[in-house]
């Protein structure tokens, strides 16, 4: 398998791509250039919530591969997301209560590729990540996912809480992984699930962690502080897949 | 934390290294290069079953940091192997049944530093890696174990089916993750156990597989064919940790 990173540089390439309807990422364009094309993309960019980065004309030359950037470059998804409904959809269709993996800021590809491959097999209908700062689904994250982009659908969404509110409306309960909570083996995770994953090094962030409606622990018997992000979502997974068996 | 990777360039580096006790990994010989010293040095290793390679000295040229190799260059391990007598030690000393990890060929050294993490906070006793092929204690496996490999004792064996041959004497039952074997959740993984983990691509080996009391699935609901390794290792070593906890 081989997949390609997207990235589009130039004004007409980056209008015909908004245009087709292709999800960008991130769109870095030279600092103080404001002429109308720019300023079209740009303004299409907000439309589209695409994340802008003003940068400096010797960042944009090292970014460049064409080397003929005309003062934008866009970073293109590798693959397509999806709508948080298309995950409870998935659910639906399967007749199964939706089991949904919730990435509050994973910064590193592997992990995001690790997760959807977990996603994948341990019967999750979707993952949902945040548009800012987090990775996105970019070629590495497609590798390490080993071919699970194919199959589980990732959504992308502006507010994590605001997505949790929403979700809980349509009858999900929501458990995020820290520590000081209850033993993941004595919840009862059967029912509509979200499973909340903090980031790599701060956890889970106090506004999304308020939301929760369980804090699951996985047990520390060691030295030091913290699995893998990819290992715990791992072990969490699958104790809501050996609950969901019984 | 900082971690330093070993590259020992020079013949008296490298003999110094030798009489000093130091693990090396891997050396690296001139081709067609057999005077004295170099002989001296290629002794030592087979005596300390270091993995000779002989290569041209364009590469040994591109290997070199110092330019002055001399023929010769060692990668030392970041960090010190110990013994499986200590393993079995260190469950002794807690009063626990001995749990050991035992990675039959994993290349990856992310994935390795990520187990050897795993096997930290799943309360496993050691971690048992082979000689040949399989990915070391290098600085990146040091950096991705997060401080474990400082606590978690890593054994480095010539040949694991003899290892686990060993181990079985000492009352451990072996179990191998692989498809097709019983659910994990419906064996008994309490008593004193050796949990096997295959190569990232081909699994566990047959030989291995062989010496294996029981095959641990576990259950894949999805589309693709299998987690990452070091997912599945955190996944299996947990059910261990329930199984222990009731």
């Amino acid at each position: 398998m081989r997949y390609e990173e997207y990235t589009i540089e130039g004004r007409n390439a980056i209008m015909e791509a908004y245009r087709a309807g292709k999800t960008i990422d991130k769109l870095f364009v030279l600092d103080g250039c404001h002429d109308g094309p720019v300023n079209s993309i740009v303004r299409e960019a907000r439309k589209n919530d695409t994340i802008i980065n003003y940068v400096a004309k010797e960042r944009l030359d090292q970014m460049s591969k064409s080397g003929t950037h005309q003062g934008v470059i866009a970073y293109a998804a590798a693959y397509e997301y999806a709508e948080v409904g298309d995950i409870l959809n998935a659910a639906r269709e399967k007749g199964e209560p939706p089991f949904v993996i919730i990435l509050d800021n994973i910064e590193d590809p592997h992990n995001l590729g690790a997760i959807i491959r977990t996603a994948n097999l341990a019967g999750a209908h979707g993952v949902i990540i945040p548009k800012r700062r987090a990775a996105g689904l970019t070629a590495t994250v497609a590798r390490t996912s080993a071919g699970a982009i194919n199959y589980t659908p990732v959504a992308k969404v502006t507010n994590i809480s605001n997505t949790i509110e929403d979700l809980k409306k349509e009858g999900l309960w929501f458990v995020c992984a820290d520590m000081g909570g209850e033993t993941m083996y004595n919840l009862d995770l059967k029912g509509p699930i979200g499973l909340v994953i903090g980031n790599e090094g701060e956890g889970v962030s106090r506004l999304v962690k308020e939301k929760c409606d369980f804090i699951a622990s996985i047990p520390m018997k060691g030295d030091i502080d913290s699995l893998n992000a990819s290992v715990a979502t791992g072990v969490l997974a699958y104790e809501i897949v050996r609950q969901r068996m019984n």
